[in-house]
């Protein structure tokens, strides 16, 4: 039976996130769950809950490491804590085959490079959200917040993990890769996306050339390749606009056509757009370039989001993400001669 | 009366800017217009317009700089374009208030640094739209193109510019200043915002911390510091972010309010809303920094750009926006000692 470790602890609300877990347990019968925490408090919140306890083991860990420590520093001496607790299990035991956790894209990231380990030719695991297109397709943005600094051959090796998740996880055969900038023209860009372009030429993806932001979500692009402070404010642009324009638009039709039935339609319809740009209440982001899979939820992911996560941790299992992107690492890099 | 220099040959549509422009002359009674460009060219297109032509005058150009040329060189090369001259008239008659250009980015900016010159204190001019806010205020972004490579005194002289605008042009007095960061918390960010908090934390403007993304709009900031890439990226995914949303949310609202009466209302409500964003119809992006005012409309820009861009020139020039930036500069630097 699959394992997926779910580590609540480091998120802003543990005890939904619990009965999330607890939900989850119910959704994927195929499923064994495991949780890193204080004993104490996991049995006194699941006991609220109704659910197959024997697919739901505690691994004790007696420390949290908070949104605001250090990460290095807090990977370091938080040793008991319940994301190193979970990314030590994650590394050890080949059972387990994924780990879902709501803490800091910081202190994630340092459990993925120090604890669980990077993938042979990757410098630096990035974090990647698949979202919604506007013609139904999906694409990844990579990296969204991992790596704030990044020089041109990270973005590289983040063109070859977003096109590995690409084709195993939406099927896409040659995912058409796009380097985020301020103009579609070769000259335009800063000296990261000059030499980056230069790289992404030269490699074994399908580089189809520069984008501009206005177009991330036109479906025109599979892969969308940016360094983690531009993923960043990508991402979080494109939320805060939807809401503000999803409300605007409800506030103006209110005046426009007054009246209950009206109204309830105007604010479903509102509701309805928010749901598809609130990425928060999707699940998460991958940690690409890890060993094994990594899944970040946000701080503030509630009960909800946990069975949506432990479904996309599970789809990633089944389909042999890691083992998949490893191989085609190892392929790129053979049929290159080098990437670098 | 005050004169105004109007550069419609950089622009994708020249017939259109110079019919724009004539409607301006009618729309400004009190301004004065000069057009740098091919005289046989503007004197044809303008045949066809009805406008008082004793305060328009044509100002021979035999060139035209190209969206895709190399902005330094074609600066040097390029003495007879439309926007060389217009610059050089800008730089030597004091009766020229301003001059507004549908040319690219880079070559405005190259203009500005090189023809026109730099305020006292500025290494860098920035490209500062002042956008709406969804509470009805407004809000300046800068720098959003003009500078992708920064260095963290850019940025901090992108403060006293955006201050300064934001006084003079929203009559705001204390502007509160925000850097553009992947998170709130002081700890987070990169190389470049790490160094720019440091400085902006110790210059004399209102600096309140980092801010995400997705709080642009909020209102509860006058002045968004950053590079011009990060500018860049975070206007244009807020355009394509609106756009997208206004349609998507018409479409369900069509699904559950089929009718003709209805279909109408939500077409002019997404209208209303897409015009909000769609900040190629507001006018331009002010060049900060130079010794006269400069403004950037989009390349793309219709008829229509012409009289809202002249009207905020206008304004600009009414309100001595250079003469207060410069001399708000040169008080900063007395009460402070120096700025780097």
């Amino acid at each position: 039976m699959m394992k997926i470790i779910v580590d609540v602890f480091s998120g802003d609300d543990p005890k939904a996130l619990i009965r999330g877990t607890a939900a989850a347990v119910n959704v994927y019968p195929d499923v064994h769950f495991i949780m890193p925490g204080d004993p104490t408090c996991l049995e006194r919140e699941l006991a609220e809950c109704d659910y197959d306890r024997s697919r739901l083991e505690i691994l004790p860990a007696s420390e949290i490491i908070g949104n605001d420590e250090s990460p290095t520093m807090a990977i370091r001496q938080k040793r008991d804590s319940s994301l190193v607790r979970g990314a030590a299990l994650l590394r050890s035991d080949p059972e387990v085959g994924g780990m879902i956790s709501a803490g800091s894209t910081g202190a994630i990231l340092c459990c993925g490079i120090f604890v669980v380990g990077r993938l042979r030719g990757i410098d630096r695991p990035a974090l990647a959200p698949v979202l919604p297109t506007v013609n139904g397709g999906n694409v990844c943005l990579i990296d969204c917040g991992a790596n704030a600094d990044c020089r041109s051959e990270y973005l590289a090796q983040f063109a070859l993990l977003g096109t590995s998740l690409m084709r195993t996880l939406c099927k896409v055969d040659d995912p058409r890769v796009a380097l985020v900038n301020v103009g579609v023209e070769g000259h335009k860009g800063n000296m990261l996306t000059s030499q980056t372009a230069a790289l992404l030429s030269e490699m074994p993806v399908n580089f189809v050339g520069n984008m501009e932001a206005r177009d991330a979500l036109s479906g025109k692009y599979d892969v969308l390749v940016c360094d983690g402070f531009v993923g960043n404010v990508l991402l979080k642009s494109i939320e805060g606009t939807a809401a503000n324009v999803a409300s605007e638009m409800a506030e103006i039709l209110r005046r426009k056509m007054p009246g209950g039935a009206a109204e309830e339609l105007i604010a479903e319809a509102a509701h309805e757009v928010m749901r598809n740009y609130d990425y928060n209440s999707y699940g998460g982001a991958y940690l690409l370039g890890c060993r094994k899979p990594i899944e970040k939820i946000h701080g503030a992911s509630n009960e909800r989001t946990i069975p949506y996560a432990v479904g996309q941790m599970r789809s990633m299992i089944l389909a042999g993400l890691t083992e998949s992107i490893a191989s085609q690492l190892e392929e790129m890099s053979r049929g290159h001669g080098e990437t670098r």
